[in-house]
């Protein structure tokens, strides 16, 4: 019986407990987990501040393991066969319905109302559906790939949920060769925008951060300047993204810090007919002012919120992942990691800001 | 000596001058003013709440006349020369400085720090440079266009500056065949980016606004439902635009209001994947509270604040009168008409919300 | 036992034949055939041009029929319950897998390689799964809409599989406000291509076609311009639309014709920095000769071709026949009806290009 | 008097002329020429292939030179006065009209029917409007840029007019992170664009080209896969893309030949939903066969002229070689240099295909 780690309702202490093994499907996958992650959004879900989740429920949305068992020949998006000892990932989001309005006419998935997602939508009592266990079952259809030979697993949970999200962010935020981009926020998301917006040919690339280690990983990381938000005021970071862009601001910022007031700052240190792209105010954190005239009008910017992401963005992840890997390095993101029986304390240091990246060991 | 009205600083009240007349530089068009107008920015001019305007001015940006004299041959922008006596009419922003990062980088001339426009950026000792006037200057190089004989005066001046500012609007709007579009506001610019909308091929269009008559206009208009912002609050709002478009929220919305407390509303009844044009923010009428989670970020919404016009939008609302002109019969939003001495109280009129759209007759 | 007219081989008579009535799937629906359509594709399929077709088939793809039976309670996109009796119509395409390449990450699902559609990639052997047949079997998860109250049976067929295809092409197309419009060929597909150009805002719409009763057809549509093709020369109507469009030729171009040979002409009648979308180039005619650098390097020009539709086209098309239905009358296109036992009768009919939009009528 | 290399007339020897000195108009710079290049349109001029051109001219368009006179208090672009001494450069587009229908309504400025191109459109006698000359005069408004500290002349003339047109084209490629690029040719254009598009974030860049020498050189820019013309058949060629894309074809293919037969390959070795964009077809070469059906319509395929460029790609080549120029090493692409006397020489050179990229050092 295969043991996982609960998370038997908001605010309770994770439970490791013994569950049974699955009934393999035709067309399912059993994963010997690798890695799994933990993220801000368990953070979230620890907290009971996402809604509809029905705990219990295993956490652990972004995983990697190991093959070791398929209900008959599966195979992956590319058309590979999955073969017992193969190393396999897959979207977290399982499924979307392709039958509603939101799938089907606006072609906008990531707001199907049908989402399910390893990790948060389903009841541990469904299933080994999520990550901070010792197997992982795939239903039939979840979308997998095999990792390529070059990515090691440590490599692809160092980019875990934050890398998909942040290539969904860099295609909405459509950088030009030379465009100066500001980056708002250090955490996992925000440095691999910071990463990407660099792959991507921006002209120079300013991240809005803290603490310290963190933009130091960033400077690491090939970031052309750094600013720390809590030596700074809002207004002398306006003023200083401006004089790195021309007195004008940013042609492109993207936010990714979940802290509301930085909208507005985000606004301000965009240069006029640029873009903002809001991809971090992933909870409800509260209300922010801002002027519609000086802010959004008169600047003629274009502001695109940014919500989760879909398979393409996990797709493109992984070859990301192979082809610039030994280059970025992105495993140096992971600064934690743990066991099964250690994710309370996981789920206080991240809370805490204490690590960059946390990663799951259920079977280390 | 031609006669003007002259707005000689802000809050003093409008002076009816004579003027020396023009002496025309090679290149230069002499009008014989038939319509010019007063509109919102006019108000705007008038209470000192745009910054760096040289009074005492010749107030009147969008203006058409009857040609008495030319420096030399001159086209118009179609290429054919321009005779005495034809009708013409011209683009008041004069010049953008086509030598700037925003002109040549960026590409947008709206935000170009050069730009001249007439009835506003002039001194009236620099000439007749605005419409409140029996005689106007064009200068040699502003953008002027021979009216169609299909479009009489009184049709593009009822277009007046709402119309390329609304061609703007629905512009960076891009309506797909079918969408559902909220407009919020029935002045002159939300009026015809309703009409434009209609002809792009909306699925629907929703007004919000008030009074009464212009609702009214509205409806003749083709609009097809019509929201009074008196007779309702935001949140039933916001509930009657979802109820219009299968519970989901407008496809776009269009905000041409003035009232900064619009453009929260305006994200609320924009559906999940959905695009916001913010074009009626002109001034600074104060800051609004909206939460960056609920309504931009997990919305996965698009905002795009529009400013100004340029050209293309001044040729494209030509073409557009010529068209439709016949059937949409911009003439009717004409409610009210001046002499060059009744300019006070045209102020007075506009300001109060009297008049939908109200013109200037110089020579009348 | 249903009757329905299988095309049994290639170059064969069509045959009608008497086949099992359907066994009901849960989410199934089984629908009384109202109307069903005769199009070019039916001939192509008649004279065995389109690969991998597995004979017999029951030809017919866009259909609209009466519900009889449904497996349970099924619900239409919109999510409103599909009762007995009501009115519905289907989407051909029965299946993109949702979980290859094209699918996920190209979001191209027109290119998915397990496309299913009803009327051609299913044996008659598999079921009543086209629509000459007096009853249709709608598979669970075939994407279905009811039809609104305003939409009479005969105008959704008149739309046909030609409009759908048109919302494409006009989708890939993205007319501006007041662009000039030329529509290469006047069947079906084009006479809906020009009808949604008008909708859409063009500023003309020029028509290239015959016969002449369909150029006629199409003045009364509301097209500005018709040429016709047999009485002009290639080089005469580029003229004629450079003419037409201010001596620079149209700013976007359409082509629905099939003929190789209007793929040069179009790209020669359109402006320098326009664009040319190719719709109708469904089946092998042939190859053509072009000039790169006069035809495509030097005029900047944009090509798209415009392969097949999806369901977002399929949902717009019967928005557009619920919103325009009575001003466009679309039921005039249809220039015949047949019965069962008539296909034979109307491949040869449409083959020979003698109507204008063939339907079916199986219960006639 | 400055000396510089006139071409008197097609197919007749450059002389070596010496030319009077500017009259220095205000606004007006003078530089003494550092470097100017010779590439493959200057053959194309020696050859009387472009249309007219006012012979005698000075060849050279694009240049770098140092200041040695200015018509009083002349900025550049980005508003830096410009002092004597200073290092400069400048586009050689002198002037587009910005009054005409495609400056101003179609905003595609390269196809302004006024653009004066310095080293092509001005005849000697207009003064020293080319590169090939000691002294270069900056008539007032030409669009100069100082040349930052970090930028070498030699990299700024490596770049070349190669550079900027490549900026061009891979804006219009709009390369998304993880693409899969082809590149056809491996000239000055070539080469640039694959630098770019490995830049920009592509998954994997293709060149096709030859001959070795400059393959070498692509590898050594960091291409991924090199493929010689010369050494495989258009077929071969077309499977060995599709073979290193996923059996698919390349995402974007760039065409950068100026063989007009490579524009059918470049769409065969596309994906399906892909996109083409030609920007080698520079002069006309002939014309080509192809077959619309299963190279464009089925393919869903979109392609897209790509003529000039403008001062943003320019303003933006100045950017990326200031950036990554000590990365790429830009002037490793300098394989021969040449004085004022040699230029007939380098015309055979060029034409020949024995250089990567040929300067002209005037006063060397």
């Amino acid at each position: 019986m295969p043991r996982a780690a609960v998370m038997t309702a908001p605010n309770r202490p994770i439970e490791v407990q013994d569950l049974p093994a699955p009934v393999v499907e035709p067309g399912a996958i059993v994963l010997e987990t690798i890695f799994s992650e933990v993220c801000g959004t368990d953070v979230h879900l620890y907290h009971g501040q996402l809604a509809g989740v029905p705990y219990p429920i295993i956490p652990g949305h972004v995983s990697v393991g190991r093959v070791v068992e398929t209900g008959g020949a599966v195979r992956d998006i590319d058309g590979t066969l999955i073969e017992v000892g193969a190393i396999a990932t897959f979207l977290d989001v399982h499924e979307t319905c392709h039958s509603c309005w939101y799938c089907l006419v606006a072609k906008t998935s990531t707001r199907c109302p049908q989402r399910k997602v390893y990790g948060i939508t389903y009841s541990a009592s469904e299933g080994l559906l999520g990550g901070w266990s010792e197997t992982i079952y795939l239903k039939p259809k979840v979308k997998t790939l095999l990792l390529p030979a070059s990515v090691p697993p440590e490599r692809l949970i160092a980019g875990g949920c934050g890398l998909p999200t942040a290539v969904h962010a860099i295609e909405r935020a459509a950088i030009g060769l030379g465009d100066v981009v500001a980056v708002q926020g250090s955490g996992p998301v925000g440095l691999n925008i910071a990463i990407l917006a660099l792959l991507s040919g921006a002209g120079g690339v300013i991240m809005l951060g803290d603490p310290p280690n963190r933009l130091q990983t960033a400077k690491e990381f090939g970031v052309d300047e750094v600013i720390s938000v809590s030596a700074t005021t809002a207004a002398r970071r306006v003023d200083l993204v401006r004089g790195l862009s021309g007195g004008r601001g940013a042609d492109i910022t993207i936010e990714a810090t979940g802290v509301p007031s930085a909208v507005r700052e985000g606004m301000q240190m965009t240069r006029d007919g640029g873009r903002y792209v809001i991809v971090g105010q992933y909870t409800d954190a509260g209300e922010i002012s801002l002027n519609p005239h000086t802010e959004i009008n008169k600047k003629h910017l274009e502001i695109r919120g940014c919500w989760g992401s879909d398979f393409s963005h996990f797709y493109r992840m992984v070859g990301l992942l192979a082809r610039h890997g030994e280059r970025v390095g992105w495993e140096r993101m992971i600064s934690h990691e743990y066991r099964l029986d250690q994710l309370n304390t996981a789920l206080d240091d991240v809370a805490a800001g204490r690590v960059v990246k946390a990663v799951v060991r259920p079977n280390g």
